[in-house]
């Protein structure tokens, strides 16, 4: 029973996303595209502002982070390095009798096919996630690169280049936004397991020494961040240590939250020791130690990661903020009406505030009320059709503030304020409206 | 001697943006990948200012622009519609001696093999520029799929979901910025010609008769947005009508500008008909017709493009920046020096504000006067070395204000600002620092 609820509520959501314009199928008219996703108007400018908030939260704010922009093609020695090329792999056999390929700790009984019934399967080989292109005139071994898989070892890649620019001393850490590829055989659960993804990872390199203090530090920042900016409650995120560590990695953690599918990873926090600089080292043959002038010595950076994936950010602030009340309604016959609501935190809205004339003769006056709320806050004009539709329009995009302006607000200089959660309206003068907003929004 | 000093300049450029880590190539501790280029702190922080800039210029302050956020990786009939598949290519021959491959369209004696000398040269042939990968357990055909070369294809795929959720009529635009690749054989000018680049679009839909006045209207757009946020002036910018269009096209026109290797088109405004929406009706079977219920007609509806260049703009930014003059010194023997300065908008520089403190000793409240001053404007602290080394570091990078925390400053409630053009100072009030900074902005 309850997952059949939670199978529903999955539904209305990316019924919801597709119908307001959040996400999109990849490609829909030529019949889509498996485990690619678009963002549309409202799921574009709510990316960008939780990219944003991310940014000014982990670098414009900290003088010891400094911003990256790498390429998503790199030398394809990287891959080799970081152990993707050679170990980033799932099993899968081949039905001889078919031809379907099949993930084997996918399969019920590993000896059937899962398509046809055969018995007749090729024995299990790896098959690589990593994404291949070719680079170049030739398409041969050569030539061949890698769309990454994850935007950090270019991080590890340019840690000399980035301290040398920067001027920057251990520990220091350094952060990048990017998109990644993984060859999911089984793209699901609407964006959270996609093949194209956005990540926003944070490499943070310091002495071996303070590698766990730093690690907890971390810990806590980003807690704080899912708690204070992005309003997760605890009966909504919880964090799983991991009990069975990768050989290199001292600590690790994941940040996880409560899908309608169950638990799931949307950061994860690692204590990575030294060996991505290490193995760095070892590959390109150029010396990755960092020389402590003060100390006398040459380090081997400790590296703590905090990697969020953006997608699944985006997903988990539409879940958690997914809800269904009654409504006053106007509709004949009844009083109130079921209300669909996106009960997202003001500072990630994807619109903010949305103005609404009373009626379509104060549209000008209203307009220019717009255009100046429009410069600070992200914000919408409506003016089409009833009020009580124009709520219910807001409501289902997670808009905290509705503004009407109606017919003596040109006369004492003041508009209502109707609050998304509350459904409480306020008057409030025009003069003290943005202040009234950002206090509200919490910038 | 013209053409040595261009040469020189580029030469200049290029190791500043790499000394200064605005820009690097990419994997370079593996020897580097030819074509691809990672920003740095200060390049990184210009890009995420610039792209805002459109961003907030093209479709925030627009009410009849939408914004959007496709997947790289599309659905491979996109690009058949597009002809990409079929026309997007390069001819190409190969060596039979020394099995070299070569541009036909780049080869001085295209009956002569540049590299060996040889004459035994296969005929030429098509070689498409479209990355190419895979997508799904099985590398075939069948499952073949394409990086994108440019973004706007998946605008046009996804005009009927924009337009539906975002309840938009014709006329009106989608615009995105997101990361395109073309697979060049001989990627060269730094950044200008590269196989991984982030381009700017905006696709305005619209009735056929209409066409001609929309391109002039967006033509106009553009040049004023190049003028008034980015400074570029006539000398430094013109337009090159098309006179040779595709055989779809109405009109087209590119924004070129001067870089030391000569005039290159940063932006592409054209007049592309109803060409894009019939191919996509054509190969998909979709109806992508816009039903005007005004005139109770369906409409294939017309495409005006603006088509930018993110990492071009950074390039022509850098270019257009790059001076040297001379500056009173404080090395012995010498009363100037030449100090080289990048004379960056102020709008889009990447350090806005540099906080100095005069002394360490005043570090503490200077630190104070940054935090302050870190939530408003790109801003950077620095207390290393003299003060005059620290002005030149900041020149460097483009800084157009640096801010002096003296003895006198706790006193007088006040600091010294030093403007990066003119290096003339005057003392201003801290209460009066952001509004100050902010008219000097132009925001």
């Amino acid at each position: 029973m309850a997952e059949n609820k939670n199978t529903q509520l999955m539904e209305k959501i990316v019924s919801l996303a597709k119908r307001r314009g959040f996400i999109f199928q990849s490609s829909e008219i030529y019949g889509g595209i498996n485990g690619f996703w678009d963002y549309g108007p409202y799921g574009a400018r709510m990316k960008r502002a939780v990219e944003q908030l991310w940014w000014r939260e982990m670098v414009e704010t900290r003088d010891n982070v400094e911003g990256l922009d790498s390429t998503i093609i790199c030398h394809p020695k990287v891959w080799k390095a970081s152990g993707h090329l050679d170990q980033f792999s799932d099993e899968m056999c081949d039905c001889r009798e078919c031809k379907a390929r099949h993930r084997v700790d996918q399969m019920e009984n590993p000896e059937v096919c899962p398509n046809c019934g055969s018995k007749d399967l090729t024995e299990p080989r790896e098959f690589n996630l990593m994404m291949k292109t070719f680079v170049g005139p030739v398409f041969d071994e050569d030539h061949a690169a890698y769309l990454r898989a994850e935007t950090c070892q270019p991080i590890f890649v340019d840690f000399h280049n980035v301290r040398v620019a920067a001027r920057q001393k251990l520990p220091f850490g350094i952060a990048q936004i990017g998109k990644a590829f993984r060859n999911e055989i089984n793209p699901r659960n609407f964006t959270f397991r996609s093949r194209e993804f956005t990540q926003m990872e944070m490499e943070f390199f310091c002495d071996e020494a303070e590698g766990m203090e730093w690690y907890e530090y971390w810990k806590g920042q980003r807690i704080k961040y899912y708690r204070e900016k992005l309003g997760f409650t605890d009966d909504f995120m919880k964090i799983h240590d991991h009990e069975k560590l990768a050989h290199y990695a001292k600590a690790a953690l994941d940040i996880e939250v409560k899908f309608p599918f169950g638990w799931g990873e949307l950061e994860g926090v690692h204590h990575r020791g030294t060996w991505d600089m290490s193995r760095h080292q070892e590959f390109s043959g150029q010396d990755m130690q960092y020389m402590d002038h003060d100390n006398k010595r040459k380090v081997m950076p400790t590296v703590i990661e905090t990697s969020v994936g953006l997608d699944r950010t985006i997903l988990a602030l539409l879940c958690n903020a997914y809800d269904e009340d009654t409504a006053e309604t106007q509709k004949e016959g009844k009083a109130t009406d079921v209300r669909t609501v996106l009960r997202f935190p003001a500072l990630v809205a994807p619109v903010q505030i949305a103005v609404l004339p009373l009626s379509k003769k104060l549209s000008e006056s209203a307009k220019e009320l717009y255009n100046d709320l429009n410069r600070h806050f992200r914000s919408e004009f409506d003016v089409t059709g009833s009020i009580g539709k124009r709520y219910r329009r807001q409501d289902e995009i997670g808009t905290p503030f509705c503004i009407t302006y109606d017919f003596e607000s040109a006369e004492d200089n003041s508009v209502t304020v109707r609050h998304r959660d509350s459904m409480q309206q306020e008057r409030v003068n025009v003069t003290q409206l943005r202040s009234y907003i950002e206090e509200r929004i919490g910038y």
